[in-house]
């Protein structure tokens, strides 16, 4: 028996309040949500991260994301929206099956806090140029 | 001309350091990154938002998301990863061309903190269940 949660949200062990579901993915709400209409977008099968994705599972998985937000955006009128999805322990990943996170964001008093420090004078073009090189040397 | 930074560097008006490019998409360095290989994958046609992506745009981008994510961990062995797609100014979005930002994590010095309240005891499962259903009625 499998011992993931979202797993067992598919196979329908665990009852999940659902939003939206086809043949391949999943959407419902997040019962320890961040703000109003916090909801969760995952592939039926068990992938674990972006990373484990199958490149077909993925698209199918997005090309579904803009109706939602637009569903999501019509239903509560946020402010604005994110789209989070976080992979490994560092990042914030709590389940260790993919999902897209969809938080609606409204105010000073929503669940989720953004800090974006940039650190472009950390950096100068030629490190963006070595570190472009490094990312395309490992793309297959 | 385009007023949108973006679209400029997809037509090259302005130059980018790129990752990865096909004919529907373009990868590139962040120039204000948050951590070392900040990375973004965009559309090269203009969408503001992931409430303007039509379909099939978002699923071929997101096709090439697990190898984009792969390339990044190979090369500089993040902790985690994340990918953050802002929409609307009130959730971090500063460029209105559609974006998804690949956030390698390492350390407690990264640009990005993410701080998660979560809000289960605001709401019931009654909630949920009615939170579901309104977005249900406007998913088309
Ligand atoms: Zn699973
Ligand atoms: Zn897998
Ligand atoms: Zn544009
Ligand atoms: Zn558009």
């Amino acid at each position: 028996m499998t011992e993931c949660l979202f797993c067992k949200l598919v196979d329908g062990s665990i009852p999940a309040t659902k939003v939206y579901e086809d043949d391949k993915v999943l959407a419902f709400m997040d019962i320890m949500p961040l703000t109003k209409g916090h909801t969760l977008l995952i592939p039926k099968a068990h992938h674990a991260s972006i990373q484990e994705m199958p490149p077909e599972e993925a698209a199918h998985l997005f090309s579904v994301a803009p109706k939602i937000a637009r569903a999501i955006e019509d239903a509560f009128e946020p402010h604005g929206l994110n789209l989070l999805n976080n992979n490994g322990a560092p990042a914030g990943q709590s389940v260790f099956h993919f999902h897209l996170h969809f938080i609606p964001r409204y105010n000073e008093k929503d669940g989720l806090k953004v800090s974006w420090k940039t650190k472009e004078k950390e950096f100068s073009m030629d490190d963006f140029a070595e570190h472009a090189k490094e990312i395309q040397a490992k793309l297959s």
